[in-house]
């Protein structure tokens, strides 16, 4: 195992002092209700949990469309096996938290689902990609991913490396040729938005540090670096690509880049499913580990409000989904 | 290691009754000549022989641009060990076959090679990208390529991995954000043939049979399938991608399609530029094994026939690239 220097040049985004480690204090300044699994809420996530019903319909529609389209992306063809490698793990029945974003972008600046559809499950195979790689021996070696058997677990690791490239390289021929009512410039735009931010100074650098960071001390700014490449850029892709294909202005799309790049959950170890406790086990860095949980959901009313503020640029009804979205992301359990 | 099934549904493409194993009978339709390292040539090989000269002066400058141009699309950059995995196998010296197909392409049809520049570099990425995986533990556990140690061997199998990963997402940036002077709808047609030509139902078809055919016995119909998919399609979306950047008719860019599609080498392991001996002792499938050498080599004449007769179509001076680089690809002994 690769130990790389702890040294990231990041530029700083936010001020970590108020946020230092208080696993076993109580923050008086943040108003709590206990909820019915007995961990402390804020106001924020209470507000969140009155709304949910109306968002989880709107999300149980969006993800339905997600599937079906994905589901037709990926036919089983020959060779059986690979097909049959991508579509397990590409219909493993994730939130589509991706997609729904693209979307919720898209019709935000008043664009189609439709003109967005094929760039929503292309970015949902680039990440269904990052996690089969993610969960390789070589990497992560985790057995489950979303209570299921990881891919190389399933299929055997060549079969599962292969099953990523394919994911990926069907992503962009997806985009390129099932994009439809939108101008080849658009296109274009949206394949640099996709692939950069994914690229060796997007996830993959994400996945690299985070990689050459187990078992060594993370500081918060560290652990931003980490977070903002490994989940948060593709999160941003998924808004910006959504606002360009729904025909969004320069100033629309400049929103989005700033929508999601501070909006992004302090759970990563359940946000990512891992299998239970083994980032805990393995050390690695998480912001309740290196916050404790109050402080971290506090980190997160913080990021959601910038989130917020960026939407309220537009009509507050047609923001809806994006709002929810937000809190989704900053405050789900599971 | 999973046995895949070798039911390969291959459309014949090829007679291969008269390419029946003849290991130690030579056949007298061949003409043959010995050259200076004992083995036979063809009348076919003898002409490349002695036009190689200047062909070798047109493969060395176009060689130095593409390696000058992959130089500077992959600086070093935060996190530095990532990059260096890049560049260690994408600047390894490769003959940049598949660049300078999609160059002389591009000329082919009237364009400037600057067009064609970042879509040629893609595609070496992809290639590189495609080697990485492929010499990895779970694929065919190579220590060499190119004379110097695997990716992984260098720098370890989670960077090897994710440095394939990055050049495949660097690839697509790169002609989403390089291209200029091309309209936005040929970059989006290059995008679809480049992702195409290397998905599920092209290159990774290629390496899943290929891996599932290891220790089987392959007959030349499923050996057609593997080295079509594994090798040629790439070459052919080299051309294609030539073609449309250079502004090519939809009747050049069909030519392209069939100008590679039966033009590839008969000497698979040696083309790979494996470890030596390495798919003998595997038993791996190439022609030379299935056919014998001087069968594969008339069948290699075959091919390079059929490429010229759709280049009979061009200007003879501004295909002559491709003649030479046919040529090249069928019978390069090293």
């Amino acid at each position: 195992m690769i130990r790389a220097s702890t040294c990231f040049p990041i530029p700083k985004q936010h001020d970590f002092s108020k946020f230092k480690a208080t696993h076993k204090t109580f923050s008086p300044t943040i108003q709590s209700v206990q909820c019915n699994k007995g961990v402390l809420m804020t106001e924020n996530q209470q507000v969140f949990k009155e709304t949910l019903f109306q968002f989880e319909d709107y999300m149980v529609h969006k993800a339905k469309r997600v599937n079906e389209a994905l589901d037709e992306a990926v036919p089983l063809r020959h060779p059986l096996k690979i097909h049959e490698a991508m579509r397990y793990s590409l219909l493993a029945g994730g939130k589509r938290v991706r997609p729904m974003l693209c979307i919720a972008s898209c019709e935000l600046v008043g664009g189609d689902e439709s003109v967005a559809l094929p760039v929503a499950c292309a970015i949902e195979m680039i990440h269904t990609m990052s996690l089969i790689h993610d969960d390789l021996p070589c990497m992560d070696d985790d057995d489950y991913r979303r209570g299921k058997l990881t891919n190389h677990k399933a299929f055997g690791e060549e079969t599962a490396l292969l099953a990523g490239d394919a994911l990926l390289f069907l992503a962009f021929e997806h985009v390129a040729t099932r994009t439809a009512g939108v101008s080849p410039e658009r296109v274009v735009r949206a394949v640099a938005e996709m692939s950069a931010a994914v690229g060796s100074e997007g996830l993959v650098a994400g996945q690299v540090l985070d990689v050459a960071s187990e078992g060594q001390e993370v500081d918060l700014r560290e652990l931003e670096y980490i977070h903002v490449h490994k989940t948060s850029k593709l999160l941003e892709a998924a808004v910006v690509c959504g606002a360009i294909m729904g025909g969004g202005e320069t100033v629309d799309v400049e929103r989005m880049h700033r929508l999601i790049v501070s909006s992004d959950v302090t759970k990563s170890s359940e946000e990512l499913g891992k299998t239970a406790g083994k980032d805990l086990k393995t050390k690695k860095a998480t912001y309740p580990r290196l916050m404790g949980i109050e402080k971290a959901r506090e980190f997160a009313d913080i990021l959601v409000a910038e989130a917020k503020g960026e939407l309220s640029h537009f009509d507050s009804s047609k923001a809806a989904p994006l709002h929810g979205l937000a809190d989704y992301i900053a405050y789900r359990q599971n």
